[in-house]
């Protein structure tokens, strides 16, 4: 089972955009055991289409394309379909019925032929109903290729793609078995752990495969396995697992969840019937954002300041003046302060706070660009941690939210 | 000239991660004439990059790859252009000294031999160094196509392509001249827009082009254009602008700006030498992180506060517990206090203050989910806006977001 990813569009091409269309059709086809061997992102013209459809015939079991879907000049899927499959295009009175009700709602935006001609579809093709917009996706199988083709607006494509297509494709094909599990290490770098574990890649069985991420201080090990019998698969991964929980001992974090660690966070606040708040200076608002993203979060956040001003950390947090003037704005003193005073001000049992030099220049402080302190106030105790992040600000930014929910989340684990 | 981006990885084919990398590049080299035709995503298997070596050559003028530059047994890009350009390893002193150099800071990390490894490049490979890593890239000229290969580590390739590789590719090739124009609009949708600009699509140079780029509720409008002499493809874009004004008239709000509009934002409010606080329900701090994304922000940005909760809203934001019982929290009534709020505490000359129903479930409001209320409190007045963005929590949050922006923007330049 081989799987290509297709997305059109002369604005992913020149950088106006990112294609995040792929990776969510990637990981929805993963998770039914088949894999995306090719990406491949292409401009909006007829040519560029019909040559990358030749090219994947017979390559490819299931090739996916979005974008060029829309009533414009510029969309010309399906033209390029009838061209390829020697088809034409013929009405869907179902797409014509739903283009026209969506269009009851738009006053302003009366529905025109350009919306109706969008109801046309390839005679050869299978409808895949788009409930949120006017352009319709399509299936068509050709030899030993079925092709299919979405809108490239994200909402509207992820709805079909997990309401229709996933369970089309279930049922169509037989998938194997793949596992991914990724391990998150920290405090050791790519080719040192490489060097750890040459003994165990070399016995690896041949259908697993370990790869290394690294990123921003830390390196996440992901074991990939292909295979029939999802039982025998899981238990060599377990296996595997614990060997190398053996081999790289304290440097494993644990593993990386399919849930972002906010959530883990908020599964945690729910169990412990607990709160939070934050109190942020360089991360301006994004670690209260992050933990604000998860439906239900307002059951356990309560609230955050954003203090980006020595101002406002003195007269809205209370950190007192002296403080900042001994140990400036910068300092272990001055986060636990800020801590502190978001857990009064919210009345939370956690208070997460952030100070630090995201740079480029120095601001309110002497301290040198990149030094962060994050303080986590607790029920029953105040922890602070000290970092330099380096020169880049935006990336000391990034590296400080990371830290702040990572901290704040082993703190959580400690906690049964 | 034609160029081709290609990213290796395993992580982006399962969609792991999403592939920024690709546009970052298309970007720089559009600026500078070079389109990138094709973006591909492979894995990290040397088969696959051989292939792609192959298909490339004399298709392309420039290749560039990233990814597969690290010191574990994932990485084969360079072994990969050693069997595909008959060539060999031998050691390059610069990067080996390089990379011993990065390697005095790590204590827990010392050299070892899988880092001295990164030091070997193919023979005929010119180094573009990497200042910031230890993965060298390089760059190998074959038969009519310049092939480069660059670390995957966004932030070392970045650097990379904008100190070494812009510059090298504008000695080396003659590049035409690239035009790209996006006009927003708002209010109409792309088909309306589509019909009146029939004529004017028609009557188009044939080396411009127009793409309508539809995204939550607004449509822009891109004109491209490609030639030789660039002060002729001013002028023409120019007039074709002034058309567009008059057809679409009052439905352009102007240009989309390379800038991010919280850069443009803060642009104004130095000028006028104002500052800006908010106070933020839905968007949990998201406008703010927004505004504090840019450097030097401490200048006019001056602190959130982020009422999660309805309690933190009357208490920290003290808007009045009556209007709360009468109007419930997600009301044009509480966005106008939660604004006064903000601008009191914060001592700001504007604040701007969300409140809504995100969802999916309706929270602390009877308002159906997606109801919003934009606030936006100025030196001289209060100004409030109410949007139904519906029923998605996430599009939701980011809509509440980029219209409060856009809102505050609006106001700023109705101020000269």
């Amino acid at each position: 089972m081989k799987a290509k990813v297709i997305t059109i569009g002369d604005e992913i091409l020149i950088g106006q955009i990112v294609d995040t269309n792929s990776a969510f059709i990637s990981k929805e086809l993963i998770d039914i055991g088949i894999e995306v061997s090719e990406i491949l992102t292409i401009g909006d013209s007829k040519k560029n289409i019909l040559n990358s459809l030749e090219k994947s015939q017979n390559n490819f079991d299931i090739v996916i394309l979005t974008g060029g879907l829309g009533p414009t000049n510029d969309d010309i899927t399906k033209e390029a379909f009838c061209d390829y499959f020697k088809d034409k295009l013929v009405l869907n009175k179902e797409v014509l019925k739903h283009i026209e009700s969506l269009f009851k709602n738009f006053k302003d935006n009366p529905i025109n032929d350009l919306n109706r001609a969008q109801a046309y579809l390839p005679s050869r093709a299978k409808l895949i109903p788009n409930n949120f917009g006017t352009a319709a996706g399509m299936m068509v199988k050709n030899l030993n290729t079925l092709y299919i083709s979405l809108p490239g607006v994200p909402f509207e494509m992820k709805s079909m793609v997990s309401t229709y297509l996933i369970p089309e494709i279930k049922n169509k094909f037989e998938c194997p078995v793949i596992l991914n599990k990724t391990l998150l290490t920290y405090g050791l770098g790519e080719s040192t752990i490489a060097n750890k574990l040459k003994e165990f890649e070399s016995s690896l069985p041949s259908n697993f495969k370990l790869a290394y991420l690294p990123n921003l201080g830390r390196v996440r090990l992901r074991l990939s396995a292909k295979g029939d019998d999802k039982k025998v698969l899981e238990n060599t991964m377990d296996s595997l697992i614990d060997q190398l929980y053996i081999i790289l001992d304290k440097i494993i974090i644990g593993f990386e969840s399919s849930n972002p660690i906010e959530k883990e966070i908020g599964k945690k606040l729910i169990q412990f019937n607990h709160t939070v708040s934050t109190a942020e200076s360089l991360t301006g608002g994004l670690i209260s954002s992050r933990l604000t993203s998860i439906p239900g979060s307002s059951n356990y956040f309560k609230g955050s300041v954003v203090a980006y001003n020595t101002l406002v950390k003195k007269n809205v947090l209370k950190v007192n003046a002296d403080l900042i003037l001994k140990h400036s704005v910068v300092s272990v003193e001055v986060a636990n302060e800020m801590a502190l005073g978001a857990k009064k001000i919210f009345d939370t049992d956690y208070a997460i706070a952030t100070t630090g030099n995201a740079g480029p220049s120095k601001g309110d402080s002497d301290q040198s660009v990149g030094k962060v302190f994050i303080s986590i106030s607790t029920p029953t105790d105040l922890k602070s941690f000290e970092f330099n992040f380096g020169k880049n600000r935006e990336k000391n930014v990034y590296k400080t939210v990371n830290k702040a929910l990572e901290l704040f989340f082993s703190e959580l684990l400690t906690r049964q």
